[in-house]
């Protein structure tokens, strides 16, 4: 299999071999990575907050900031995951995927 | 007035001057620390995971991790502006507080 | 005591003898009411849609709105309780009512 | 088509005509009702411990349960929701349904 081939499975397909694997663009990578880096930045900046005693109410309106865009990471994560291997693998018929899903779904649902 | 008493009066004050301060004790500033290093960390992971085509309903459930993580840092940092700062301002009289309070309990509770 | 001194001790106080009260005025009363009549009325409008077979991503979405409605009805509920008989309880040095109300927003921040 | 048959499409179809239907089985319709009987008799609850200027703490109690089980029935929807129609629609190739997906998932991740 041509070496263009091997990858664009790779592209295409949920797993290679035994192991399941997510295939995003760069691109969605690159926005996920972006978002990542802000939020990690916000943590540490919360952790230098706590540390200059700066007042309860502040440090929780940036935690609140910091749950909104996990949360929309979160969204951007699952809206890929639905339109890429959860399509993928139902087409393949199977339906264990939808099991998988609900037991995630049951998390980010509170 | 004694060095000590000026630093117990930062101690128990929620507000030095013109700024509010909050007043967390060395024990509870290291445990807010090390939960947040941990969710630092966390974020990391999610990243490598993102960056290495890890199968999204993975990495779906370390981020709902971290935001029940992060959840409980919110929740002790709230019990302890109502036991420090929300008491003492409305002792003084300062009632002002719980609608400050109300508009942060707004984003907590979605 | 006069009748209108014991409505007024009623109006003001938190506790009539040994029993919790709140003491909203009539029109809050009114305003939580008519909400609350709503949502029960989505209830059984949700209730109509299952027994007719409606699309599920339907029902869902009916589900949400209640879910939305209900969190206003509770943030009124707060904000009322915070600014009644938290600071009244807070003002007679009874600070027990922070423990209770740490226990209660454990509940309502998921 | 004998009759048997089309009770049987309609059982098995998400949608009969143009109009997208649900085909819950009996089981689930009547536990799905229970549970929203239980909630739309909590509501009314509700509604007396206002009347009865019942304490908040307990009102905000009793509106966390209802949350929570209105929750339950959320997620038992969503269940059946994406081990029917979603399935279904993504084998006969219609997509679609994740669009639709997603939106509703949007309002319920919060």
């Amino acid at each position: 299999m041509e070496l263009h081939d091997a990858a664009q499975l790779h592209e295409e397909h949920c797993h290679t071999g035994s192991e399941r694997k997510s295939h995003h663009s760069e691109k969605t990578k690159s926005n996920l990575t972006a978002r990542l880096n802000r939020i990690e930045g916000q943590i540490r900046g919360v952790k230098a907050m706590i540390e200059k005693d700066t007042y309860c109410d502040d440090v929780l309106n940036q935690i609140a900031a910091i749950q909104s865009a996990l949360n929309s990471v979160g969204k951007m994560l699952l809206e890929h995951h639905l339109n890429s291997c959860v399509i993928e693998r139902i087409q393949e018929g199977d339906n264990e995927v939808v099991k998988e899903l609900m037991i995630t779904m049951n998390k980010l649902i509170k």
